[in-house]
């Protein structure tokens, strides 16, 4: 048992799914690197000494410098806005820190780049959060095509879909100003992620993408929306299959649609994170009269469910993939072996992202 | 209460569901105008015979000249194959009858406009079958658009999925030779029939166009495949929307998969065929904690329900679908008020599919 | 191919829905007997006049005599009120004719038992209406269970719920007065009907019933309710097994909820008729984690499927239950072969019921 | 902020889900006080000192007597075999610490009345652990209870089904010998717990309880099995209601079936922990067309949610659950209030399972 120390930069949305990770990972996985809560790094030191307190770290800075650049830290989360991630990447990398670094990547495709050849010249771990990938369900559903259970994959639907900005009165807001923050920046790579996992390659892509509230109330009159809401693509994969992939931002009723579709000449498989504990499985298989979908409930005959919870269909959440995650992230460090997704994987996400854009500016098909 | 002759052509598929229905609807909703089953043709006048015993027809022919051009017989149901409609409908019409035809209306849009222009001349009752739309909640979805209850459309997303061909194995057979009989010619006009319905009229579209099985046993050996086992477009409608239409015949585990997901800013529904009792809808309002996809079952509050049961949820079927189809068709008989989908409706259908062709041999968007 | 005449007595609810059986059945089946709508009984001759035009039945009267004395008809069909059905019955087995009467047989048990003994003793053909144990999926179920595909059944529990009276401002009404239309006699025939068949039979019951609206608003002021809203009994069946069955009227939200869960040692069956076309099936085999409850849709490989329809998971309905009812029971009229559930059947029903009513009186287990 | 030293008994299912629980909920939930992990106890001291290692506790011990007697520490958690709760919990309480005890509190009625008047007198914080009512879900399925949203409650059914057991040939086990460790004793008090909370005081109860499966494989052959495999009871309850309430580690493919449906007379309420995520709510209020089942996903608008998350529909697991108890033990810790469930609510479900004992051995109702 040896003990890791951890650096965080960022405390909003995913800072607080790490920190409270970096707290229970060891005591669920009883992992042999234990985190040691180390240094936090928010915008204000004032605010991040409270939140060390909260989050029981050691030390606090609004100086994320402090961070990379501290001999007594192993290891960094990069939790902060996109447009620091690079920056922060490169200085980790830089005094040899392992790197985890939330999806997307960077703002545009050469600063993912910059950031794939540091981590790869470091030779240190590097990781790029996708968390969703890692429920126990869709790790099967992964394991599940590996194996051929399925057969050969044919056809792909997949969707990440929100209503957060659903409502056309949600006031103007940082996240309808900047392209990283629209649907295709922030929505689009967790799908994107999914479908490269469990689908393979895609070769080509042809996409739509719209802004559908084209104004939002500001404070002083509506205010133009300087990003996308809705988006969708259709994909060839190396592998001849065909897929689609819908993201949106406005798509009334829907809370957390990370779902998909896959078909193969066995059998398919469906999923859909808002019921994020049941996997379905057709196969075609047996006796016409008894087959359709199974829902099969996660239990400790799949990936990453036992050490939560000794019984079936209890059920994990969201926090629980951060941890999951987190576990990964430390066996990298221990092992030397890379985990996927490696920030090389973060890279093939973003490629497509590009290649959508690419392919809506020009309107017709792009390559990858 | 006055009677109405029929001749019924096919007794196929199809044929089987219009005789069942030519029984039944007048007890059903007890229609001012009773359908007399008259006439009834299949290829071979011995099996017109034995259907005609079966169906409760009073005369059968194997020439369906018989049928268009016999005084007595005042309606035509043409459910025979794709590539005969055109002539007996424009025969039909020519002599007066009133006409109802199994989509798609024709084999090419060429041949769809004559039968239109026939129609429109003849100023006699014409419709065209597609029965999914009919079900009490799809009607009921429509309602639901038509008053603004979902408020403005920004996407939607369908499907038409079945599985009777995903086994790679299954033989060589009729149904993998013609255009007219591939997915896209068998399968689309149904969903592109609701997105134009639910959605409005569609500008134009991006197709891929597949087949996913390209060789099938046959008798003698492995047989080509000539036409297509799944398609997928989108859509960008008239009214700003966007949509994504799938369409396969080889999506293992979908049995009838008709299905929609509409996405408005007030609102959304989603519906399955595979549950086709049920209508899901979301309405953005009420307290934030209370909002949810209801599960709305079908019954005497929703169109067209009631003449089948008096309990709600008990449900109605596939068969329930044609018997409204003839109450409509009736009623446009007696009326002389145009039922939709007329055969311009069937046309509407029928560019869309010719679109996407076109979309997919050019590899980018086409107009409408 | 030869022709059948029936009388039906009753024009309500039942009395239309097999109405339109009559009608469609043979075209349906392709029945070797084709059954005439010969006569039709209403309350008034002006009523009944009426329904002979909408139904299409030839003849019409006032009084049920005059069907069950006509030495013209072959077959009855009883869908009067429950207080009639002892007297017609006897009346038609008397001048030999084959009869069907919907469920529940009789206002009490010596009345069933007369009338049971009246149907052995003419040696004709006799059923009585359970129509929802006739869906394909419940059909399915009974196969299953027979063939123990889900093993040794421990226990039942199973459900005829619906909200019809829900409201307690829902009027005074000729259901709220008496005992044959509380919940008991109404709703809970066909329930018990679905635990003998698919579970066995009932050795013992302890039940508890209650009026949950004690009073409804009347004309004139509030009216007592006489009979039961809700009720529920707990079963020992002969096979070992334990069971459940809850009845309600006030089930808030149920529509159809007639349902059932059964748990056998090698795997168990879900049913709801709020979803009928589906039979949900988990089979304690193959490798854990691949097992789960398959939502298995019916279609051709399932009971009396395919005549509505060619394609799996296009459905069937409520109408279609009377419609395969009709089938059966003609069947049995050219066979001279009981069908289930014949009289005796409908009297082993009214037995639990009875023991239910001793429970519920005595406060202790009743034998049934 | 302050610091509060727990000691932990038991390390096994619930001594895991406890020790995680300490270790991450300060973070997720910015309690004011902080729980250190002080002490831990095992069977053994090897394994308490493996256990300290993996679950961060300072020290470790094989005598509980180690933990109830050393004034260092504040609080205990009592996740020990049954048969050792009651003399945990009088030492804890006479050293004056704040107890939390896994259900069921005590092997018998009298030991639990001992366990209340000790927590009482000591004045101390003392909680019961029932953790799946814990859940955002059930939580808000009290509170609409509460408000009255759904009105007056007329039924409930409930059941707590497991299948961990239900194949015969599962080896006999130290699970299969105990009346502690018998459905009644191990599944039945979480939904009796849920049933007293949702639906109010239970008066009397008739049960039924059974072992289905009374031998099971042993090393030398067949053994005996000496407790319940399956249970039901009905309930009166002290408002008016009727319930039902099925309790079962036999019931086939059910993982974590604990699950209740509530029909009041302004509307009904469905939840099922195995789609923990979900509730289902149905109110009787609108246009009668628009009616239906609401799938509400719990989000930051539900109780004790948003700490997990600030999406909706993200979800929360199991281990989630205890992480809420052991907030809400701290806040009783640190208020000085009660918490419910406290020891008395432990021992109000106790004396249900008792009577539901002596109503199956007497065979009739029950009082409480």
């Amino acid at each position: 048992m040896k003990e890791i120390r951890f650096g965080l930069i960022g405390t909003g949305y995913m800072g607080k799914a790490h920190a409270v990770a970096l707290n229970s990972v060891a005591a669920v996985f009883d992992t042999p690197l234990r985190p040691v809560c180390d240094m936090i790094c928010a915008t204000t030191l004032e605010g991040a000494t409270a939140k060390a307190r909260t989050f029981g770290f050691r030390r606090a800075t609004a100086d994320w410098r402090d961070v990379t650049s501290d001999p007594d830290i192993d290891a960094v989360v990069i939790a902060s806005p996109q447009s620091t991630h690079m920056d922060i990447a490169l200085a980790a990398f830089q005094t040899g820190k392992a790197v985890f670094c939330e999806k997307p990547l960077a703002d545009d495709l050469s600063a993912a780049r910059k950031m794939v050849d540091a981590a790869e010249a470091s030779g240190r771990a590097n990781m790029t959060g996708f968390n969703y990938i890692r429920t126990p369900a869709s790790q099967f559903a992964h394991s599940l095509i590996q194996t051929g259970r399925i057969g050969r994959i044919h056809y792909i639907r997949a969707e990440h879909t929100e209503d957060f900005l659903a409502d056309p009165q949600a006031p103007s807001h940082w996240r309808t100003k900047d392209r990283g923050t629209g649907c295709m920046g922030d929505l689009a790579p967790h799908i994107i992620n999914a479908a490269l996992r469990l689908a393979g390659p895609i070769e080509s892509v042809c996409a739509d993408i719209q802004t559908v509230h084209r104004e939002r109330p500001g404070p002083n009159g509506p205010e133009e929306v300087l990003n996308d809401d809705q988006a969708h693509l259709m994909c060839r994969f190396s592998t001849g299959a065909s897929g689609h992939l819908f993201i949106s931002r406005v798509a009334t009723g829907k809370k957390m649609g990370y779902a998909y579709e896959i078909y193969g000449d066995k059998g398919s498989i469906r999923f859909d994170q808002e019921d994020q504990n049941a996997l379905w499985l057709y196969l075609a298989e047996g006796p016409e009269e008894e087959r359709g979908y199974r829902k099969i409930l996660t239990g400790p005959a799949h990936p990453d469910y036992l050490p939560f919870c000794q019984g079936p269909g209890h059920g994990t959440g969201y926090q629980d993939q951060i941890i999951i995650e987190m576990k990964d992230f430390l066996n990298a460090i221990e092992t030397g072996e890379p985990v996927w997704p490696t920030f090389r994987d973060g890279l093939d996400v973003q490629q497509v992202t590009d290649a959508a854009w690419t392919s809506f500016e020009t309107g017709g098909w792009a390559r990858v």
